[in-house]
């Protein structure tokens, strides 16, 4: 693991790393936000997967978190989005597929099954790196994103229910397989049999069985994608139905950007660190 | 005046606008940030003043003042730091002279002098602006600024005693006619007869017998500007000298970046809105 840099901010080290990659064939670069600690103290982990077209450095510019990332004592991890590189096969001119679209899934459809595999990476990759880089207490996760990454946290979460003790999200899409951005990338990803992308649709892997702790969603009622894209009301009537417990706030006036984000990001933190320090 | 944009943030409004300048000869674009508000209610102002290379938009996206502005219901405005357009003479490849630099001066020297009229802009025309178009009470106001918006917010402060309540920057460019950056830019905007030069460093307007009521500046340890440029010990030993209150924070490990700016920003807003609505 190579440090691009480390900068002092909000009492702690806002950190941006690169490393090469197994699962995507890359090199891959993320941000770490570590609080200051105690020699040999180890501090809980919120993920935090972004959106679609965002690297690393969106959260880490706009997001607003480490003054509450200090405060509680909680490390934030925001990794990329998709593979980059010259080698990585891209859909050009298309800002929802392909590079910072990688949708959080394993593709299985030439070409995008050689790089595109970001669900190996988040799941297992990175998390083993962090836990061997930084003062990570590994027991003690949780997970949040934004819009894709939303999508993505939720998957993920719904997938490894032993890993995460925390779950939210901002805006998420909540059932990819019934929305244009979803069909488009899972269909792409995965293949056109749709049996394949259910494990990558929150709503369809909680009529599946999956389960959360617990959730809490924000989303703005002025976010331009939320009829369309992001369908709340589906992931709502799906815990309903499964007995999640699920905080849904609607936000008049709030978009889809980190303007939204960064307004409700603070509570967020607090929301995961009270079920992580606890 | 032209609105470019208007999102609901941290329970209030980030506002982009753009008007044509006659101080400049050009149009202008500014942010704006205004918490909700009662109708017919105004708010104390915050004046921002933004460093080398910025415009309007680096503190909008990165300062994190939007939180601490709603709390304590102070107004933020943050104009651009230059003339900018194709009419305007710039130096090619110069990040610290010509567009991004205007160094809040009203330059003398050609071809400067035409477009490069920072200080009657912030001074006067943008002043007007803001009471006419926004809900500003515009006898509590505060003004900070980083670095070169420092020097900016410093100067203004000290020349317009009347008009701010309260001062405080961000490592501050403290004395522009001892430093290179000060000394390039103002040789070329005000001419090679340093007389010219007094009444835009702080350093000098203070020996000269221009007060500030107080003062409080955030400076990091580990900022690479500090001992050629920044010279913040000019300041403490003139305000020393000419009795002014001042608390100077000197912070071990922090640099010159936002992450440092955004780390500070919450108490700035907090100690400018005590003494705004005291």
């Amino acid at each position: 693991m190579e440090t691009l840099s480390e900068i002092r901010s909000h009492s702690g080290t806002q950190g941006v790393y690169r490393h090469a990659s197994s699962a995507t064939g890359t090199e891959m670069t993320f941000a770490v936000f570590v609080p200051d600690h105690a020699p040999g103290e180890t501090l809980p982990v919120l993920w935090y997967l972004s959106g679609l077209t965002c690297t690393h450095a969106n959260v880490m510019e706009k997001g607003e978190y480490r003054a509450a990332c200090a405060a509680h004592r909680v490390i934030l991890v925001a990794p990329d989005t998709s593979p980059r590189g010259d080698d990585v096969p891209d859909a050009a001119g298309e800002y929802d597929f392909g590079k910072g679209a990688g949708f959080y899934v394993d593709a299985t459809q030439a070409p995008w099954d050689t790089h595109y595999r970001m669900r190996s990476y988040i799941e297992d990759e990175l998390p083993a790196l962090i836990a061997a880089q930084f003062p990570a207490d590994m027991a003690r996760q949780g997970i949040t994103g934004h819009s894709m990454g939303g999508h993505g946290a939720l998957t993920i979460a719904l997938r490894n229910p032993d890993r995460f003790r925390s779950v939210s999200a901002f805006a998420p899409i909540c059932a990819p397989a019934l929305v244009p951005w979803g069909e488009k990338a899972l269909g792409r990803y995965l293949g056109e049999d749709r049996a394949a992308w259910s494990e990558y649709d929150a709503v369809a892997l909680i009529a599946g069985g999956a389960r959360l702790p617990e959730l809490l969603v924000d989303q703005g009622l002025a976010d331009n994608f939320l009829a369309d894209q992001l369908r709340t009301e589906l992931l709502e009537a799906a815990c309903a139905a499964a007995g999640i417990p699920v905080t849904i706030r609607m936000h008049e006036g709030y978009d889809h950007s980190y303007f939204f984000i960064s307004t409700f990001m603070a509570e967020h933190v607090g929301w995961h660190a009270a079920r992580l320090t606890r």
